[in-house]
């Protein structure tokens, strides 16, 4: 007898299983759970996750996913369109929305230049990024946005090299000891960085 | 703005948190995940889930599941059709299998008597064990391998009682302290039983 009693089970479980950080027995008992629910519940939890295939709709502006044409973020007529927050993916945007604390918008690579992963400079929303800036006009803020390792730092300079001359001023995120770190035990890259990019204290 | 950026990825992200043990940073992982693959695979990964819905099918003789009329435990000659192991559900078969231990066949109850959860012995394949008893013999024996809990000893004495004038032995699974458990650390129910169900030592 196969490990598996049925075809349609190792199918599912398999599929499952192909999720990042599902091993083989959580997708085995995921799939029984499934099993056990009603028809009707099988068939919507399959069709919402169907849906990501092609009924996502991307920002025509910024590259964000949305329903429409345009995010929420690019319609609001609120938000600073004069700032440009360049991010890697979907998941960044909603991390600093989160925040509460930007007002601007936001432009999705959807990726980081690496080599390793075959991943060069053409696969990424580039071209739409320097199209957007040329037509935003000089005054626009960039802030390069992207991961603090070497394949964002190449990334961050890949772009500096294309929009500088675009746009009047491009920034990038403060890094240094996170709120609350012990000096003791910050790694020290992050705490040489910390002293040479210091700034100026400001008693609130 | 909504917390999401789109009603198919909150759509996706719900369907996928309400997974047993999926919280709901883990599904927002997992659909961006997904989000990221290339269409087909959302569709297969889709329609294998979808597949479960209904394109499984049951064992006609034991309720396990199979692709066909009859699973490939009980189509099988070379297993003892004189033994019916009673189980619980689908992963109890697969467990026990997994030990290469049984050579016998089984029967699923899917599920177990337990009024809290309103199921009551009208829900479970009872009905169909009776049947198949009646028409295998008195000479059948049945093992009751289900859980040690309240709930299994509840089923077990129920079935028992149902049972026991249709067939030759009613066994259960024996229970007593694991292999390379250590008496100091053993719940003082398990070393009770395994004191009072003692067994004759065989040397080997």
């Amino acid at each position: 007898m196969n490990e598996y009693p049925s075809k349609v089970l190792q199918d599912a479980v398999e599929a499952i299983g192909s999720l990042p950080g599902v091993g083989s027995r959580s997708a085995m008992r995921l799939a029984l759970h499934l099993l056990r629910q009603p028809a009707e519940n099988i068939h919507h939890f399959a069709s919402a996750v169907d849906a990501l295939a092609d009924k996502v709709h991307y920002c025509s502006e910024c590259n964000m996913i949305c329903d429409g044409d345009t995010c929420g973020i690019c319609s609001d007529d609120r938000r600073d369109h004069g700032t440009v927050c360049v991010v890697e993916s979907v998941r960044d945007v909603m991390s600093i929305e989160a925040t509460g604390q930007y007002k601007g918008v936001y432009h999705v690579l959807g990726g980081i230049i690496s080599p390793i992963n075959g991943v060069g400079p053409g696969d990424l929303a580039i071209g739409s990024l320097v199209e957007r800036l040329q037509a935003a006009g000089p005054e626009t803020e960039v802030i390069l946005a992207l991961s603090g390792d070497v394949e964002g730092e190449t990334t961050s300079l890949y772009l500096y090299k294309k929009i500088s001359s675009l746009c009047g001023k491009v920034s990038t995120l403060a890094r240094g000891l996170a709120f609350g770190d012990d000096l003791e035990y910050a790694d020290s890259v992050t705490l040489g960085r910390s002293i040479v990019n210091r700034q100026e204290f400001k008693p609130q």
